[in-house]
């Protein structure tokens, strides 16, 4: 059995995690770190667990410790864990880019500390959307920077067609909307009940940080820098990201050629599941399970690829793909824990 | 490995125990029957279920059998499940009460043909809210009358009250208000979703059918004949019942009295968890989970026992209940299966 | 044209008093004070008044005065404003009671300092149900103390029992839920979207503060003490306030009876609409508009009265009311810039 | 006073024009007409306007005629309300297209009967979004076409590209999403209440009807033809239409030429307000008004023109237009009865 500490256990991701762990055969949950409300036990936090998780054992060390933190923590916390023993799955972007340059420049483009305060650990560290990185997310590797929530959605529903050199350079859109729950725990004024009921919007039209790893996967798949459009907007919702991609398709490239791209991209992976363009589907039939349902389709009219790529925000968009990540970290079948359908409806 | 059959999949309560018995460890589903979409495949009903029940084995014979369809339907083809050696678990009316009477008197009172259609499979059949009946849902019983989602949130209520004599008789009053998921899956006018959005409703004020059964519930555990005033209201949410339940304390009895007798009624039911009219707890707390949460209060002031039931109307208030009765019946520890918190947000 | 003031504009309750006014033919806002934004034109605040509110003339003084403004404010300040000549229309509970002694025993019972700042004031303060009131809230009157939400619903729910001496003392039971709008607009962790989201519960078991202007009006109207069994609960939706009211029909009243007594009272009252039993109504049918629609019932088989009362929270129960008050005070025919439906769905 | 005859009033677009209608100080309601509750009272069919509209007199004649009913009513019964000298303004896509083959074209592409019942009233019918239209909605006109719901959001946010030829030819993405009442009042198995909950989804990619009216207007406007990709949304709202519109920029022209080219088109129309990048606002801010706010903005690292457009898709989509149509038709000052802002919140 893995020994697990979750820090900012307090939040929708790591309370995400902790339900998750509590259902693994692998592990057992040591060690639960609320940020903001230190001292409770995590059923007082979310009474939903009591029975389940009343007096997690605070005994150190952890064999995997989740930073489900925000940007900032994990940069500065995680070498005393590594230096434990620990392998570390962080939740923010201080590991999701391998080079001071590249951190600097994310850290840039969000208005953030460009220096990142451990770039040392940098090196070791690697980037997870599973399906993808499952090749350096290996035992051998030691710090995983799990992917943001509107990354996972686009990135599992570009990278066929960025690997498969369909669409023009340039070109590419992403219309993502989530739901509310991806803000995350803290109350504020534009997801007060009354304020998000019946309200859609746009919001970071100036640059949501999610784009630069977007851009830096889809680069390194397609070898070569490719730029996208990226509009982030939220809806009344609780879980669940709809992300619309467009891309103006390359001659000769038709319907027929981008499903089948697609169905042989993913071919191997469990949880992303291909449907053509009758289907009829929507989040909610990923709500609550770690799968990412690809709608593939072609404008003829306009030539153009069209995506709909469907997740559950803090499933395969956080705490799932985390788990993913732990689980081919510690050498597990990659699918433990969370080969299930949510509840419906 | 037991073998299960579930007819009316199709329905909300049938996909309820389909994705419970796929994660149960000591069955296996085998055979699907949907009413109204013969021939279709669970997962193109249920596309969230597609690579986990895709084609159910259709082979006989069961050793379960659960009916998720509405009245009149269990009470025709249980006999020939019977016959076949399986036992049965009737999510209607039809099994809920054991004498030709009793079931005359539901009968009439909802407005359908008094006559039961098999009266000699009644003395047979058991009602069974799981932490009330245990003693008659065991392996030596054949029929397990599933109670009404309403039912099973305020019996769990009321129960300690009509054990301890706590309420002066004629006083009890019942307001229950339901997410939508209770009326099933078929559309119609209420619960079209602009019409339903930001929209309180108290609907059969000229009696809702799950009135009869509480009232025998309560009526067979006080020794003596128990009316209640029953209300039953739609609120706009998708999952849960919140329950609350009035009585006039009988002379000498304080909420110190009170909150000890519901403590120790239910000490023994893992599922029923009690709390003291401090806590701060609503229905998302039990949704996606078999649990039923009670605060318990009295009003000084005014005299009275009030306590707030919370259920998941689709899990406690019928499939987990299923399910549970299931491990009665089969003998298998009662908690098999469904032992979890659910997902929050 | 009277000019009119809002303190406190910047809350729910300020917002609707302005978009009422905005649309009343007899007057003109002047003067428009928001507590926490201070120097903000109120189109900054509610970006859907841009055009319409952009830039209220602060000129004073003003005929009319509205403090939407929590406890304690109006007790401090209205004075200024009677002094130069204006009447006073204020939200909170400092104007609800015309005795020191009265508001002491509401100050206490919800944990405030009993003594009112100015209690000299309190004489010529009146009590504001319109349709209950309109005999002391007329041009005579100087300041009117507008009712809260849920007593709205529950005082013209219960009134015609209590003026007809229909049930039993003792045992009146109130359970209304309401929407989230009815806690303001400032955010909190219990109406942040992701945890309202298909959640209900109760709060404030041990005393919601409307309580005692309740029993207040109805010890009045019954010429004798009355007390109530009350309990508010939220559910997720935007707004509207559904009272369920019950009580013990005393011996020789019957459904007849019952509905003929509110036909009657309410006879004249224009935004009161009286259902019978068979109606289907909800919440949906008032949102949006000054109504306040009762459906009647008698459940016989326990000998209940019980009153299902729907009103929308921010209209009826706050700036509609205040509005109509408005209306009294000036002269003006009680429904002018109320008698409209709401928009639906 | 005008007197108006609807037809179709049964729906939400019916129910939506007979709103606006009772408050527009011009014209009378005098016939109304359900097509599938004949007989109904309209307060019986939508009991909030009960004491408003509960006998319309159901005297001919009328001088307007609003058709709120589906594709193929209008052209058949429109030639006797002319004939009898009324004014016609049709919801549906009858009177859309002035010429047979433009109407052909539409109907092959949504599956229909290309042939229109009545082309010889093409000519003499207009298509009326009233920003774009108002030369041609005139008093001299006699037939409407009212735009589609998404047309009018959309056609409102990229006619000023059109016309200052900012974008490339085939580079025009639509990205639509729409709450629920655009799908109209009848119930049906995705709008069922627990079924869109939490539930996002793409809809009819293989041609969304109005993409046809879209272009028209478009390729007007610009003089040469113009196709876009047109995707639409459903999101789990009620009202709101929310939709993200994008286009390759030419060269030379930047976001300052773009502000000032949109702020410059719309300077005259009350009801569209323009905002730039900073703003904060969504749908909320539209909701139950007439207004169309545009957010405008460059995504300058892609050289990608954005616009946020949202609408209330029952106001300014559907009768909010109507009634501006109406009063184009008649003479009337283009806002009377419309210039108001919603509820909020």
């Amino acid at each position: 059995m893995k020994r697990v500490k979750v820090i900012g256990a307090g939040g929708y991701g790591g309370v995400g995690i902790v339900e998750l762990l509590l259902k693994h055969p692998e592990v057992e949950v040591r060690t639960l770190v609320a940020a903001t409300e230190t001292g409770m036990k995590m059923s007082e936090l979310y009474p939903h667990l009591e029975g389940f998780c009343d007096h997690p054992d605070a005994s150190e060390p952890a064999d995997i410790v989740f930073f489900s933190t925000p940007d900032g923590v994990g940069m500065v916390q995680a070498r005393a864990e590594l230096e434990k023993g620990a392998k570390v799955i962080d939740y923010s972007g201080d590991f999701r880019f391998r080079t001071e340059a590249d951190y600097a420049d994310y850290a840039t483009r969000i208005g953030k500390d460009p220096v990142h305060k451990s770039p040392d650990l940098l090196p070791q560290s690697v980037y997870g959307v599973p399906e993808i990185d499952r090749g350096s997310v290996t035992p051998e590797a030691s710090i995983v920077g799990n992917p943001g929530c509107f990354a996972v959605g686009v990135i599992l529903g570009l990278t066929p067609a960025a690997a498969g050199d369909l669409v023009e350079d340039g070109s590419i859109i992403c219309d993502c909307k989530t739901a509310v729950s991806g803000a995350g725990k803290k109350p504020n004024a534009s997801f007060h009940y009354p304020a998000r009921y019946d309200n859609m919007n746009a919001y970071r039209l100036t640059g949501h940080q999610h784009v630069v790893e977007v851009e830096k996967a889809l680069s390194k798949t397609a070898g070569k820098p490719v730029a996208v459009t990226f509009t982030t907007q939220v809806v009344p919702a609780c879980r669940g990201i709809l992300s619309s991609l467009y891309g103006e398709l390359k001659p000769g490239i038709d319907y027929k050629a981008v499903l089948e791209a697609y169905r042989s991209y993913h071919a191997e992976n469990r949880f992303v599941r291909i449907y053509d363009r009758q289907a009829v589907i929507g989040t909610s039939q990923v709500r609550g399970s770690n799968f990412c349902n690809l709608l593939v389709d072609v404008d003829e009219r306009t030539n153009k690829l069209r995506v709909i790529s469907h997740i559950d925000n803090l499933m395969k968009g956080q705490a799932g793909s985390a788990l993913q990540n732990m689980n081919l970290l510690c050498g597990f079948p990659e699918a433990t824990g969370l080969d299930r359908p949510g509840q419906y409806p």
